[in-house]
């Protein structure tokens, strides 16, 4: 497994493998890998020649408010885990090697990053659609993953992908979650005992509102209050928002389809979690 | 030489050419082509394997008020001229097949669009960068030729390259003048007889700073009035901006460094014109 931290050095080799014929897949991280990292690493690896992960907190997606000094960092584990499981290339720059003086260029995806967490989190999908434009550039992958559980992430990159003509496919990836429910995150690392058991109130709530649609459900209003009301009956639970959204645009909807995406973002204590299901007819 | 008009088989024809370890070069025009464009052209033969031009009037970088409408445009002559110089592969989209529905992407380079023509074309640059961007991810270039012309384009598309990280060389190359001095144009076309003898104020105000510069004045508001004054000594002139200002940040300068940049968009009748010179301590 190799190891580049050179914006020069990632070029030339994505180069030199791409000459070769193989078939590169990109897994964009920001380490602490979890479970549901290495899940995206497999599908990856199972779509190509040559495995490569970036490993880079970005901080142009995190506000000054928000958590980029406390945001937990392994190296040495997330080499060990890449390794194991047969990562080929790891780029791990540092921040002055991606952001040179005098740098001044965004991407900027317009609409679908308006809302979830587009409201809370005003300059997040700017500096994500940046970073990423740019590891494309650097690590030259035809292939991209994501994971479902970041799903507006994984509507805007696409969104980006398709705008600007880039020749890669993203391929999202369905939730990896603990044994209890929890959807993986490297920020669950934050969380005490007790504020972890409040925090299955979001899948909890995914899996009440899926009920209620089932049931025939079919006013958004409805099926939202009964989620916001399940969320904040437990401790350190405050929400930031509930969403029942069209899938692609991400606005809200006022009556339901036969397709919607639920989204979440709740604060547990002093962590923020999201997570989201396809509310879908199951008869079609 | 092949005429490409679809985006999926512009990148698949990019792609096999890079496979096959060929060097491609890219011009980037809005057709209706000159001896400049033919010159950038050739440029870019010098420089690599295959010559790929685009041909492209972008709907995105007119505003509402500007010509895109009355843009000069014809398709055979540019066939016939690309033909004659030795390009490989014209690519020529129509405007649906570059901006489809739901596109919402832009990319922004952020200062060094501010000044000069930023000022009264706020939304042209957007659009620059965005079109060049696209067409870089379709069209696969390991070079792109642009001309100094369009100093200020040539310094945003520089700017972008750089800071996205893209693989890619940018050349520029010096104007082409036609030999009463006027720097080539497509808009040229749009000059009656007498519009085009005031033209000439533009490249002579360009001459008479230098001189100025050369004489050892190093005042800026000296040398930008003394434009000033012999460009609206022409009838039909109407200045835009005349701007002495960095080369690299493009900001107005207080006192004149051993290069400076004098910048010059002046309205002749109802055609807007470009032009500029890098004025230099020729001691250096």
């Amino acid at each position: 497994m190799q190891i580049i931290r050179s914006v020069e050095q990632m070029q030339k080799t994505a180069e030199a493998l791409r000459l070769e014929g193989k078939i590169l897949a990109l897994v964009p991280t920001m380490g602490f890998l979890h479970e549901g990292h290495l899940e995206l690493m497999r599908v990856g690896k199972s779509h190509a020649d040559q495995l490569m992960i970036s490993i880079f907190v970005n901080p142009t997606q995190f506000s000054p408010t928000e958590d980029f000094d406390q945001y937990p960092r392994d190296t040495e584990g997330d080499i060990e885990k890449a390794r194991q499981v047969g990562v080929d290339i790891v780029f791990m720059p540092e921040a002055d090697e991606m952001y040179t003086p005098g740098a001044q260029t965004s991407v900027l995806v317009h609409r679908v990053t308006q809302h979830l967490c587009g409201r809370s989190r005003p300059t997040f999908f700017e500096g994500v659609t940046t970073v990423v434009c740019k590891l494309f550039h650097i690590m030259k992958p035809h292939i991209a993953v994501f994971g479902q559980k970041d799903y507006q992430q994984l509507t805007v990159v696409s969104r980006m992908v398709m705008d600007l003509n880039m020749d890669i496919r993203i391929i999202g990836v369905p939730t990896v979650r603990d044994p209890d429910g929890l959807a993986m995150s490297s920020r669950n690392n934050y969380l005490s005992p007790e504020e972890r058991k409040s925090a299955l109130s979001l899948k909890k709530s995914l899996d009440l509102a899926d009920e209620m649609f089932n049931a025939g459900e079919r006013d958004p209003a409805i099926i939202k209050k009964a989620v916001e009301a399940f969320i904040e009956n437990h401790p350190h639970a405050r929400i930031d928002y509930v969403s029942l959204c069209d899938p692609v645009t991400l606005e809200d909807l006022e009556t339901l389809e036969n397709e919607n995406l639920l989204a979440l973002a709740v604060w547990i204590g002093k962590t923020r979690l999201i997570d989201n299901r396809l509310i879908r007819d199951k008869k079609e």
